[in-house]
C-alpha cells in the first residue's frame, strides 16, 4: 500500500486528471442536494448528468464514466431508476457509489439499500450509523445524522467492504477509508461541512468521479476524500458562516492547488 | 400575554434553545426551496430531514420534533406523503405547520389545503392572499405573490385561527401573528426576502422548529418570525443584491446574537 | 431588421420593461436548476411560478405571461404536465420556450421533444448538439454538453426555426439567435456560465420572460441573451471561482444598468 506521502502525491495527480479528462458522472441523488452536487462536480472539471428517469437511467449508465446512487429522497420512480442503473453498472463492471442516506431510520430506503448492495457497489459512503446499518448492525442514527463514532464502526465497515469486495468510506471528524484489509484515515475537513446540506452527499459524487479515473478504488476514494476535505479547510478560512462557506467551498475546489494539498493533507 | 419586551427576551431564549436542543424537523416541501430550507434550519442548529416518500413520511412524523408541509410543488406521491405525515402528527398531537403556497390560484393544492386543515395544523403560514383563501374568503393572489394586504386579511386570519384552534402567521412588510384573540405585529425584515425564492417557505420551517421547543405556539411563532426577520436586516447590510443576500442571510442566522435581536426587534 | 445599435437600445428598454411589468413566468423545469432559475427570474423583476403538476399546469398556462419547458429531469408526471401546459399555451397563442436538454443522448426526452415541437414553441433554446437533434440531424452531445459548434449548427437551426415558424437560440461561446431568415450573434458571456449548473437552463426562463413583453420574438430573444451574457461578464469580474460567480451573477442581473449594457454588448 502507498505511504501517506504517496497518497498525497496521488491526490495531486487525481486533481489534475479530473480536470483533464472531465469524466461524465451520472447522479441519481436526492432533490435537496442535486444543485450543490452538480456544482461540486463542475468545479472539479467533471461533467454531471442527473439522468434519473426509468428508461433513461439504465441506458445512460452504459455510457457514463461512473454512477452515484444516493437514497436521500427515494420517490418510487427514482427507486426504479436506481435499480435500473445499478444493474447496468454491475453488468458492465462500471464503477458506482452507493450513499445509503438515513438507512435504518426509514424502512423503504433500508430495504432498497440491501437490494442495491447485491449489485456490488464499488464504494459505499456514509456516516457511522448508516454504515453500521448497511453492514447489518446498528439501527440507524437520528434522521440524517450519525449517532455512532467512526472508530466504533470500523470493524463493521471492514466486514461490509469484504462482503462487497469493495471499499467503504466512513465520514466523520476523521474520515476512514477501508477495504477488507486496509484502513486509511484522513484528518482534514471542517465542521462547516456538516452545517450545510449536501456536505456528505456531494462527496459521494466526487468519489464516483475519482473511481472513473483509476481502477484502484481504495486509492481513488482516499484521493476524493482528501481533496474534498482539504478544500473545505481552505474555504472555511474565507467564510463568515455556513452560507458563505458553501460558496467558498465550490471556489476552493475549482482553484485547489498542489501546494494546498501538500501542505494540508493529514493522512495516516 | 407577554409585553413586546418580553417577546424580545423570549426570542433571545428561543435562539439559544434551538442551538442547544437541535430539534429534528421533517420537511415535506417544494423542490424549488428544499436546499435553502435545509440550510436555513442547519444555520439555526436544527436538523432538517426531507422525509417525503409515502411509507416513510408517516413513520418519520412519529419521531420528528415537528413537521412542515409546504404545498409549493405538490406532485401526486408527495400529496400522499403529506396526508400520511399530517395524520400521524395530528394523532400524536405533535406540532406541525401548513404553508398553503398559491392556494386559490391552483385547484389541486386548494383542495389539499382544505383536507389538511381538517388535521389541525398548529400554525398556518402564508401571505395575505393565501390566508384569505385558507379562511374561505378571497380567490388567491397572482401566482405565488399576494395581491392582498396583511391588515385587510387580519379578520379572516383570526377566524381561521379560531376555527383551527391554532395560530396563523401572516407574512408581509409587517408580519402579523394571530390566534383567535391576540395579534402580535413584527415590523422587521427586508424587501430582499421577497426577491429570493424560499424567503417565505423557509420561515415555515423555522416556525416548525420553534414549535418543537415550546408548547406556547403563539409565542414560538412570534420568536421564529422575529429572529428570521432580524437576521434578514443584518444580512441586507452585507449584501450587494439578492444573490449575496441569500448567502449572507444564512450566515446571519448562524451568527445571530442577543444584541442584534435586542437592538433591532420591533414588536407591537 | 434592427441594427446592432438598435438591439442594444432595445435590450436596455427590455431590462426596464421586465422590472416594471413583473411578468408571471411558469417554469416546468428540472429539479437541479429550479432554485437558480427562480432566483434569476426574481432578480430581473419577473415572478416565477413552478406550476408543474398535471391538473394545475394546464390551467396555470392560461394565466401565466409565458411558459418555459425544460426537459432536464423529465419524470413521468412532469412529462404529462409539460404536454398539458404546452397544449394550453399553443391554443392560447401564448409564448412558450422549449429547452430540449440532452436530446439525442436520452430516448424518452428525445421523443417528448418531438411531440412538443408539434405544439409550436415560440423559441427553442439549446446548445449546438441539442439543436441539431431537435432539427432532425445529429445524434446528441455528451451528457448535457455539446460536442458540436454553434456555426456548424446554424443551417440546422435556421431550418428548425423555419419549420416551427419560430426562433432558435443557439448557446455557445458566441450565441446565435435565428429565425428562418435572420441571424443575430452575441459575443458576450463568460466560461463561468458553463461551470455552474443551470447557466443555460435559466437563460431559457429569461427568454420566456422577454417573450411575454414583446411579440417580436427574435428581438426579445436577442435582448434576453444580451442582458444575460452582459451580466455574466459583470459578475465574472467580481468572482473568485464558479461558486462566487453564481452569487454575483444574480446580483449583477438585479443591478444591471443601462451603461453596462451599452458599454459591453457585442452584437452583430
Amino acid at each position: 500500500m502507498r505511504t501517506p506521502e504517496q497518497f498525497v502525491e496521488y491526490t495531486v495527480w487525481m486533481t489534475g486528471a479530473l480536470r483533464e479528462s472531465s469524466p461524465l458522472i451520472q447522479c441519481i441523488t436526492n432533490e435537496v442536494v442535486s444543485n450543490f452536487t452538480a456544482n461540486v462536480l463542475l468545479s472539479l472539471g467533471a461533467s454531471p448528468a442527473m439522468a434519473a428517469v426509468p428508461g433513461e437511467a439504465g441506458p445512460f449508465a452504459s455510457i457514463a464514466s461512473a454512477l452515484l446512487i444516493n437514497l436521500g429522497t427515494p420517490a418510487a420512480e427514482q427507486r426504479e431508476a436506481m435499480l435500473e442503473a445499478a444493474r447496468v453498472a454491475h453488468s458492465a463492471e462500471s464503477p458506482w457509489v452507493l450513499d445509503p442516506v438515513a438507512v435504518g431510520v426509514l424502512s423503504i430506503r433500508t430495504a432498497l439499500a440491501a437490494e442495491l448492495c447485491d449489485l456490488s457497489p464499488s464504494v459505499v459512503r456514509g456516516n457511522a450509523s448508516e454504515i453500521l446499518v448497511a453492514a447489518g448492525e446498528g439501527s440507524g442514527g437520528r434522521g440524517v445524522d450519525s449517532t455512532d463514532g467512526v472508530e466504533a464502526a470500523l470493524p463493521a465497515a471492514r466486514a461490509l467492504a469484504a462482503r462487497l469486495g469493495g471499499v467503504v468510506a466512513l465520514s466523520g471528524p476523521v474520515d476512514a477509508i477501508v477495504d477488507g484489509e486496509r484502513v486509511v484515515r484522513i484528518a482534514n475537513g471542517h465542521p462547516y461541512l456538516t452545517q450545510i446540506t449536501g456536505g456528505g452527499c456531494a462527496l459521494g459524487a466526487v468519489i464516483a468521479a475519482c473511481l472513473s479515473i483509476d481502477d484502484d478504488h481504495l486509492a481513488a476514494t482516499v484521493a476524493a476524500s482528501t481533496l474534498y476535505t482539504v478544500a473545505a479547510e481552505v474555504a472555511a478560512e474565507r467564510a463568515f458562516g455556513p452560507g458563505s462557506f458553501g460558496v467558498a467551498f465550490v471556489d476552493a475546489l475549482a482553484g485547489l492547488s498542489t501546494e494546498q494539498v501538500r501542505q494540508r493533507a493529514r493522512l495516516s
